[in-house]
């Protein structure tokens, strides 16, 4: 791929080192991958930056590794701005630490698991809450040693169950992730916002459009946390924002804005009906508008949803799950609020062995009286008013009053948020948007150095128990983020911060004098700081071009036919406009646009 | 760990970074750690570079990581000379490819195997030939493509059944593996010696001491092959070498030079004797002297050693191994000889199943006429005469004669190596050192082009199928035969090219104006493209030094006494130099020693 070639006397005797397509280990693909779906995905397969190996596990070719390499050096520098210290743990890890904390388990199938050959159990670091906390209690002993930030950038393992999109969502992954350790939660705070503003920086540099939003914190433990999600129609996480307000937040962490209680005095009393087959909600606002005086909609009715769920070693519970009819309960929001416990739907089997759940007619006081924890939407105040089943096939209740008739369990935020909701901090509503997760700050608190008891002696001559944060960044991830937004219609367009190379030198004549003046520029460019691949193959023209515009680096040098008349053309490959500009004046030229 | 200060605009507005021990993440030990054996271990622990998480897994900290990256680079840099081409493989590997090379089962215990969450057999990755062979299958399809050569600095994984001496022979470690890809054998041999010069260029600017010595291939297949041993007392590898003519092979690929073939006519026949308990050869050879007209040592005895292997996915078989009586079986020959093939001694439940062996009174003809393999060391060619058992209790046969009375079925490289034999070139004697593999390069030829069918068209019109070749550097374990080589009774010593800071600072003079100077001169060095580390804290001169000499920079400067008389010490921590120099001449003095 590289050629080093000494230059004469007259410069430097520099060695020139240009990357040469003629060398280069790439092919670049005419059609689409067949299993790909999104852009990014597609255009790097295409431009020869990854191949497939196996579901979700990627093999980086030159290019690709170059961008790769460049992203990791943009998150080492900025990490390092703030004081974090580079390190790097193993990737194969002993169950022991994660047995302690409960991970061993809550992973569920996400965690790969393997035995050595002397039957030990070990697993691939998904991350490593545990194994940094154990570290610093082995080094750190006293509270002169604090604060301490410490990160590494690493291969990361997760069995996903749904790989996607090539690089963006796979098995074997880069992550930074660091872990932040102090003596009080006013330096947690102070190490949080120091994340926040170097993971600000560093999306800025890789010009990433983004959003910060309020997350919940997941498998992780902790309580404050937020995510950086990259704006994308192609996302998985949905997350909502309030225009009027500036708030944002993460679907799974809308807190819904609680109704006041009403007065349950004067109701009156809850009345079944008949409601023949009535099963659905839609059937049984039917019935109710062709039965009672008032007019109802969906919002009266009250859904009870059965699920059943399982802490980490514990046995199969039941569960209800009432939210008002007009709403679908969303299983991520339910899931996250019941985190780390499973939780799913009930089946056919599971109906029959509780026959007390009359499907479709189940209702609050059936469940209650049958045992079963019972969970409400927060919409369900006391004293507000609901149609819903009467736990009798084909029979229904009008006029359920809870705190009244039935007192839940407790709320739960398992019901889907809608455009135009009220907005938590209650300034206006919310809209809805895609977004890739590229960042995850956590204020994790004392989940981990509470497992492994990592205290320091004190100023006071006590033990310090250490509080930790955890800080996380989907390197390999951005790389498709960053072809995801910057790309056209012709290929990839890469930022001059993670380009594999800066300048693409296009030989588009075959003339002995022009491609000697390619050489040439391309040799002036190294020299003068630029990282050059050229064109140098025998392949007509328009083959040429278009593979630099499926590349896709920043600018494009064109030696053609314009050579004979002392210009090449300088391509910015963002804007598209074409500058005509004499060989030597190509350095000043981009040298002007970097600014 | 770091400290960005601007400094006056009287200089360039520069970004200082140096590194404080007063924040660097380390704390050095007193002790060696109790599972530590060898010095590297014991200082690379002491000295706070490496901390164990399980047996063979290790974290790199702070000073440890920038060792392993400044090593890295020189791999990089002289592969990228041999126009070598950097990707990145992933670890995490389908069991199909190594299926289909029998590697699947060939690597046995070494190989660590997981399932993915739907049942996939997985692996991860020891060395990844058959990726490379498939990759280059992939992308390449004309012989104008060729020659490719491709590289990655990898984590690789080996299930070791004695990992050692912390990060010398660990079960995750780091190497660089390449692979060569060629039109024709004459092709392979030009990526084959542009490896081993580069490998020569890097261990010399690692200032490794090392030899390169003939090997055996093993579960890699291919022909030729060479290994770089690092010469240590503490390597697992013994290596022999002839100073005579400068061979130098490992033990397992010395080939044992055959004498000529002696006439068999007119030998006496030979006879069986009654020879009462002699089950071994020391009892054997008295009862000969005793017995016998001529003198007998144990040379003139033929020891016959009953084991059974299994190829892959075979059945256990019987091998009888005949070497002379003054030798023992080398078993890591003997396997090398039969690789890949497993190799077990017979124990006491074999020897009950197979009654027609009388255990300690073996001979050839018994073996042969049950039908079991019998295969010869090299010295017993046709014609020599040898005392063995005679397939019954208490009695040897003396004057049997191989080719006459029984015929081998092979030779065999099994018997040991001894200092003074004669050197397979006939050009003078062995004598044996220890050694550690630090490098090995192999020409592999087919067996993995053949496996996956990588063709490409060839300038005659017809496929060409591509002749591999394969190349690795332990690069992790470098970092441990560096320290290994170079370290002192004080702690260690980094070579320049891999130290991980240029010059260490210790502040040994509690005024400020001392203070302050050191500042300045640490600031002053990393602008002139030094790497510092500052000892900035509030310990005591001699903890201070004696934590220097532990770290092993290659140059410390020490601020102390001298200060306020206009000196500083520059102390070379290879040699033990001191030197007294005004501080604005430390740069100076630095800079003539770097030559």
């Amino acid at each position: 791929m590289t050629e080093r070639r000494e230059i004469d006397g007259s410069r430097l005797g520099w060695s020139i080192v240009i990357t040469r397509m003629s060398h280069l280990f790439l092919r670049t693909l005419r059609d689409d991958p067949a299993d790909a779906e999104v852009p990014s995905h597609k255009l790097l397969v295409r431009a020869g930056y990854v191949r497939r190996v196996a579901p979700g596990v990627y093999s980086w070719l030159p290019l690709g590794l170059r961008v790769l390499k460049r992203v990791e050096d943009v998150v080492r520098d900025e990490m390092n701005a703030i004081g974090a210290q580079e390190i790097s743990l193993p990737a194969l890890l002993p169950r022991d630490p994660y047995e302690v904390t409960g991970r061993w388990n809550e992973y569920g199938d996400a965690l790969f698991r393997l035995q050595d050959r002397k039957g030990a159990d070990m697993l691939l670091g998904p991350t490593h809450e545990e194994l940094f906390a154990q570290l610093v209690k082995g080094e750190y002993s006293s509270y002169k040693d604090l604060p301490v930030i410490l990160y590494q950038i690493q291969t990361k393992y997760r069995d996903e169950e749904r790989p996607r999109a090539g690089i963006l969502r796979g098995r074997e992954f880069v992550m930074k992730d660091s872990y932040s350790f102090d003596l009080d939660e006013d330096g947690l705070k102070s190490a949080y916002h120091a994340h926040r503003e170097a993971y600000q920086r560093i999306f800025a540099r890789l010009l990433v459009r983004y959003v910060i939003v309020a997350a919940t914190s997941g498998a992780m433990g902790g309580s404050a946390s937020e995510e950086f999600l990259a704006e994308s129609d192609i996302g998985e996480d949905t997350y909502v924002r309030c225009p009027e307000s500036g708030y944002a937040a993460n679907v799974e962490a809308v807190v819904t804005p609680a109704p006041e209680a009403l007065p349950v005095d004067g109701l009156p009393a809850a009345q079944v009906h008949e409601t023949g087959s009535t099963p659905t909600i839609a059937t049984l606002v039917d019935w109710a508008n062709a039965t009672l005086d008032d007019p109802v909609t969906a919002a009266d009715t009250l859904k009870n949803v059965l699920l059943k769920t399982r802490v980490p070693g514990g046995d199969w519970e039941l569960l209800g799950v009432g939210v008002p009819g007009d709403r679908e309960v969303d299983m991520k929001r339910l899931e996250a609020s019941l985190e780390p416990a499973e939780v799913v739907l009930l089946d056919d089997a599971d109906f029959a062995a509780n026959p007390f759940l009359v499907r479709g007619y189940i209702g609050p006081p059936g469940l209650q009286a049958a045992g079963v924890r019972y969970l409400v939407d927060p919409r369900v105040v006391d004293g507000t008013t609901w149609i819903t089943g009467a736990d009798e096939q084909g029979k229904h209740v009008v006029g359920l009053v809870a705190g009244r008739d039935f007192t839940p369990d407790g709320t739960i935020e398992a019901a889907e948020v809608r455009d135009g909701d009220l907005s938590p901090d209650g300034q206006g509503t919310l809209v809805s948007a895609k977004g890739i997760e590229i960042g995850h700050i956590f204020q994790l608190g004392y989940k981990y150095t509470d497992a492994f008891a990592v205290d320091v002696l004190g100023e006071n001559g006590k033990p310090n128990r250490l509080i930790q944060g955890s800080y996380g960044i989907g390197v390999s991830r951005l790389v498709a983020v960053i072809a995801e937004q910057q790309h056209d219609d012709k290929g990839l367009r890469w930022p001059a911060e993670v380009a594999p190379f800066d300048v693409h030198v296009v030989i588009a004549n075959k003339d002995d004098a022009a491609r000697t003046g390619a050489e040439e520029l391309a040799a002036d460019l190294d020299v003068a700081g630029f990282e050059v691949l050229i064109d140098d193959r025998t392949a007509s023209p328009g083959v040429k071009f278009k593979d630099a515009e499926l590349l896709g680096m920043p600018t494009v040098v064109v030696v053609g036919r314009g050579f004979a008349n002392g210009v090449v053309e300088v391509r910015d490959r963002f804007t598209g406009e074409i500058t005509e500009v004499a060989p030597d004046a190509v350095i000043g030229t981009l040298r002007a646009a970097r600014g």
